[in-house]
């Protein structure tokens, strides 16, 4: 079945498989399966749960405990980082961070490399953080040309990762896999309404994409297409916030192109950067078509003149 | 789009309509989105929020008032449960009951008249509860044959209603309509996880059930199997534990038969019912064919003997 | 220090001891700390956390799952009502039960022996529930004349357990006391807002009323004042809604007397009990004297006629 | 009564009034009055709430929006952190900001002007956001030599104030006080274990401290003193991180004097500071002696040498 493939993936055979139907959820009811009320989760203040989820986190009871991530970080967090709140949690005033999240490939389109998922994953068990990985993007790191973590690494460092079929291809659909089992996991999912009637229709889904390299095809196309957008984009001279070497693109664009681009194009706005000038983020999908990339890349050097 | 059809099946232009994957997640973020953290929502025991979801609503914070459904009720609560309800809720040390759930058709496969929702309507509106209609099976309502209520009757006595897809033929996705505008609902939704990212997956199972009248027939198909059955069961001699007239059957089988359908049939034992008897759940669906309801009947006639 | 005050008196060192301002508040932080997000409390539904303390737990996000009080308990849950809760919640679709909650003296002023104790305590070990007593009376029931439990006996049945020094004395505080440490039990307390500033003024009364052992003297005479207005209304023939042997009484009035009693004395009427009576509640206190329960008896008698 | 006196110190007879034993307790509960689950509220880092309160308002549900407090702003939140926030907070994916937390004085000892207040208060009317005053140190900023603010000015701006007896000579307290009546809020404050059984101890202590101005004259005596030591101090000519006009004071001192200053006098070390230095916070209070000040002054510059 299913679930028993993917424990293969992950080279894990003790491990513990569940499907959501949407990402947000996944996040908020594994994190909330570990902690009791007064804990608390470390993440970016770049960090999906942090930024663009609605307090899911806090809604279940629990703190998110922002790092800066500007300007010391490219949306990957730093061991100095959790150190730093852990020595300031210390007092019955606090709560008491006990897990960590991290997103990889990153909210800034940057990947992990493995020595740093190593200490990260130290300082975890030194200090007993839970470690958590929002996989949201996990095809397009693993898939991406500077990394060198493997699947099978991952239940080596994280306790529990949810990676998407949703964005990568599936109608809707993401998987949370835990290290060992969690213990009345299924009833908390059901408590959260994540408990789906006809859960199949989510495995199906997956089957096909975790068939003949499907899943990471698909991410290597839409990687491949954001990289040569950005080629495109750095022969124009523009320059990014990020140093992106996934899917997601973070280009510092004039006003006055974004509102020209924008009348043909659909991206996000992010913030000003300097005179005149904002940070815009850019995405490509498993179904971003070449001649879209170039499209774009004509339609902006136009205006550029 | 969708939406527009949806509230013109509801004859109401100014109704706000969302799409969700599952239900027990609508109920609860629908009835969260009500209710401030010390007001509680009136059910019946059998009601599914407080039987069936896992305290999906004590999850948000919110007790659930049981009435009791044994022994003077058939599935369906009745106004003078609500009016003691709210008798005894009128000290700082209780709750405030501030929404009455039912389910139609109900758990127990029964149907509400129009009657009795105008009695209960009347109620809401005199103690300013919001009234909220889970329609997990709302169709096999609306299509039975005792049924005097149409759809667009509904929103006059509801605030808010959820209506299944996924139990009615489609892979997932319940529908969420409220009376009037529900300020912030699509914010709520994220916090709880229930904003889809391909919400127009969920918008086109929609359209094509909605279209000539699908939803309604399928919903009559597993009505008149279930009918079949249970006119079967009756020439057999079998007891019904509540009178339905929908989709959902609960006979009272001898132990000894139970244990032999078993090895055939899929369905529910419910509880013990008299000496070596219990109550069983029989449910058919859009998929239900003929040809199973005769080999059930044949089946347990031969074990009768 | 007052703490070690009260291990001793419980028998036991390596107890965790806490103090609150109110007894709600104890209540729920103490569940809270035991409980994951979709596990559940079983009390009875005469059980104050149930009846009287507004959705407290229920605030916390679990539910609390009552047992039928009437007619076959004397606000004693009793052991079959457990084990039928617990067959009744094998299934995803509902809470896990992981507490037991029981309050002695009970809310209708009776009491557990030792055996009945013992008799839960085993199915809290077999089923692995925490058992929680709520002693907002317990000085009451320990002080009482059929009791055979001692104050150190208490530690081998329940997890954790809170009494009362504002029903006995106090001008406020509470005392949470736990089997063993409770680990983060601070900071849950702080987040619930439950950690006083000046804790020493709640732990100096608990040091004058557990000198000399004034705590329990208190408790017999407001058990004494209770008995002996008991045994006046007896004389009087009315009947009692429970056999009580501590501070609080049941006693089933007509209806006309109420009215007149109620312009010379404050009291409950609970709910309707045959015709033209009610059960009504009358409690005594450390502070109620012969001659008020006299006056009282006197009043009634003249009533009567 | 104590609440009509109270009443009329904020001048305004459609108040409301609630005591509350804990200050932590009272902000939470009085801000998840206000707010709907996927509403938060806007705070300075160092608020009391975002950074000394365990998650309590994270555990009501509600994120709290933090706004950077260094190095732009003395501990007090300004306009345009808050439209900041407001223009970031535009979609359905991030919560909605609701609320304005801020403290007079505040956590660094400053005290709001008048037109900092109204400024405020501007903002939140047109973006409909609750203004809520935590005064747990209120008389100390109103008692302060800069402040311009009268007791009676407070109810124009905020919608709801808490204000401290307990850290102004009272054992244990704190007053609620809503600009108008506040539906249901004594069942809400029931649900979060806030309603005391005995009140009237709370009311007692108010009505002493409110009595010819006594709860002004503590603020202003641990106001004096702490100046006295401010001045000692920067006669010394240590520096200070804030500009502290009440009674707390944070100057930065070199380690090996902070460690000598340990053996005798506890105060709190808050983060370093350049070279071998840390900010320390000195707190006085309505039981300060003026020779005690003196103690540390003199201990200070011996140690100063």
């Amino acid at each position: 079945k299913t679930q028993q493939k993917i424990k293969e993936l992950f080279g894990r055979e003790e491990a513990e498989v569940h499907f959501f139907a949407g990402g947000t959820q996944a996040n908020a009811t594994i994190l909330s399966s570990f902690l009791r009320p007064h804990q608390a989760v470390i993440a970016l203040d770049t960090g999906h749960i942090y930024a663009n989820e609605a307090g899911a986190v806090e809604g279940c009871g629990h703190k998110v405990i922002p790092c800066r991530s500007f300007p010391k970080s490219q949306g990957k967090i730093q061991a100095e980082m959790v150190l730093e709140v852990l020595k300031n949690h210390g007092s019955d005033h606090v709560v008491e961070p006990k897990a960590l999240y991290i997103s990889n490939s990153t909210e800034l389109g940057t990947i992990y490399t493995k020595k740093e998922l190593e200490d990260l994953h130290s300082i975890c068990q030194k200090y007993q953080l839970i470690f958590y990985l929002d996989g949201a993007r996990l095809g397009n790191a693993l898939a991406s040309e500077g990394n060198d973590v493997e699947w099978t690494d991952l239940l080596n460092y994280f306790d529990a990762i949810m990676f998407s079929a949703t964005k990568n291809g599936a109608l809707y659909g993401e998987v949370a896999i835990f290290k060992s089992p969690q213990k009345g996991f299924r009833r908390l999912m059901k408590q959260k309404g994540a408990l789906m009637a006809k859960t199949f229709a989510i495995a199906m889904q997956l089957e096909v994409l975790l068939e003949d390299g499907l899943y990471m095809q698909l991410a290597r196309h839409s990687n491949q297409m954001a990289q040569k957008l950005k080629k495109g984009l750095e022969k124009l001279q523009y320059d990014f916030y990020s140093d992106s070497l996934t899917n997601q693109l973070f280009p510092v664009f004039p006003v006055h192109i974004i509102k020209e681009l924008k009348k043909e194009f659909a991206f996000l706005q992010m913030f000003s950067w300097g005179e005149e000038k904002e940070v815009c983020r850019l995405v490509t999908s498993w179904a971003t078509q070449e001649r879209e990339i170039e499209s774009f890349l004509n339609t902006i050097a136009k205006l550029k003149g």
